[in-house]
């Protein structure tokens, strides 16, 4: 087994984040799934957008916000996810270099755009996600590159892959070229209807191909069908390595065999906009694992990273990570 | 005289905002002018872009900020300005008819692409623009709608407009309509170094042309070639029926005939990012001016705009200001 080089690969759906304010009314009106990410179809996304306020864009997607989060830390990442040669794709692959990621998945040419999802965040900080998958239906295993995932200590896929039939094999065939490279597979569980949707597939995935499990609570609630976290926690100590289970305000809990370790949120002012925090409390805690931090303290820089992004609107860091969490 | 039907119509460059976070290394590097808002070519905003951090996204521009916070904060306003119809210029027009601004400018269909404005913002919240004007040195003296601009209370005009020969003339012709409809003219200094490129002009216009001012002071001494505030606002006091004199941190004074409003700043909790604090104090200023509210109050609403704008990152409000006005 070779040194890696890289210390995290992400894989999932690249997308860009057009984010705006609204009220319960507006959602209602528009019979949106508060809280929920939901997946629409193109003329549904032009029908929000010109319903929507004022835009602010910025890149997203949730393995992508990972990354970029890492790489504010100062990981060295890759990520592979499938843009179309458009403005907003040119915008992705910009935002990606700029934050230091290798890249080299092949921009589409032709087909739909590159995705957006349109995001309403409430008054209470609740992001209500609503998903136009455009060109990332068109990644296939033939994309993923197979130096760069076995170079990764890390290869971490996003649940919402599942969502489409291509990109699972994606997922699989690079969970594969990653163990044969004797690394580790994290995964995470991404939406509790995304659980929902694909309980099964996901189940014999988190037992058969994944060493690292993130999710949040009601994630893990739609996974095993049950509200007993402890029960829950004993099932998935069963099936991987490492599970990091977050509880929002409550902070987390990071599950290893017997262990059960439970951290605090991070204090933040207020919460603006939660969009990004499961994303970038992975990034935290990926980047203490890959540098062999004990667990409470990966969990630690977790929950720093996740209370930056909570802080304020979008779903990327917008202050350099390090110095956040005190690692400069 | 007919009954405005408008609060206010803003006129100016039509800009998309790219911000990132930079260091101060980072600005050295590239020569750029710390605090100030640099004019720059196509193939200078090409390299900036390449060399920039992960970029948030969002319409901006002097007057289009200051017509964005009024229309947060519940006036009826126009816009006039010049943009492409490429993608910069759809997300342009989508976020003023978003915040319900009426916008009549056509759009251009060829020449120059939609304005933008590469951001640097330092730790300090400190922002350094560097502007590529692209379509909106077409705005002509026949982009100014007569009637929009007759129908509204106010008519805000941005002084970087005459960063462009034709964009002065529609500026003129604007100011012209206005005072025929019986209309007040307002204007904003926008930048230090604007003004010494424009001096004569503007000490002209302000004499001539102008009812209400707005500058911050820096401004205001590159206008008289002087630091002396007090000999400043006695020069005002004769030139315009009203001024209003932002102080950073210091808070504003409102210059009107021997009368000096001194109002303190609102507390933020951290400056993230001081884009747009002008052009949002100016939208809490008209937006009580144009109810009669007493000129004490309608600096306070002017500073607590400012105060949103520059507790997070972007030039346009993310809090809904009626509310954070405490106008709700």
């Amino acid at each position: 087994m070779t040194e890696a080089t890289l210390d995290v690969v992400g894989i999932g759906n690249a997308i860009i984040d057009l984010l705006t304010h609204a009220d319960d009314k507006f959602l209602e009106r528009h019979q949106l799934a508060r809280g929920a990410m939901t997946l629409i179809d193109e003329a549904t996304a032009e029908r929000l957008y010109a319903a929507m306020g004022p835009v602010t864009r910025a890149s997203g997607g949730s393995a992508g916000n990972t990354i970029a989060g890492l790489g504010s830390l100062g990981a060295a990442c890759g990520y592979i996810g499938k843009l179309r040669d458009d403005e907003l794709g040119a915008a992705y692959r910009h935002d990606l270099l700029a934050a230091g990621v290798r890249f080299t998945t092949a921009m589409a040419t032709d087909g739909p755009a590159t995705a957006r999802c349109i995001i309403f965040v409430t008054s209470d900080g609740e992001r209500t996600m609503n998903t136009y998958l455009g060109a990332c239906v068109n990644l296939t295993a033939d994309d993923i590159d197979e130096a760069l995932v076995a170079s990764a200590k890390v290869t971490y896929l996003e649940g919402y892959l599942y969502d489409d039939p291509q990109a699972k094999a994606a997922f699989h065939r690079a969970a594969d070229i990653a163990h044969a490279a004797g690394r580790k597979v994290a995964l995470s569980l991404s939406d509790a209807f995304c659980v929902e949707r694909h309980r099964a597939d996901f189940l014999d995935l988190v037992q058969n191909r994944v060493d690292i499990l993130f999710a949040n609570e009601t994630e893990i609630a739609s996974l095993f069908e049950s509200n007993d976290l402890d029960s829950a926690f004993a099932k998935l100590a069963a099936m991987v390595e490492l599970a990091a289970v977050t509880l929002g305000s409550e902070g987390s809990v990071v599950v290893c065999g017997d262990e059960r370790i439970k951290s605090p949120a991070a204090r933040v002012e207020r919460v603006v906009d939660t969009t990004g925090a499961g994303d970038l409390y992975a990034a935290g805690f990926l980047y203490g694992l890959t540098r062999d931090q004990p667990l409470a303290e990966c969990a630690r820089i977790a929950g720093l990273a996740a209370a930056e992004v909570i802080s304020h609107f979008g779903a990327r860091p917008e202050t350099p990570l390090r110095e956040y969490a005190g690692l400069a």
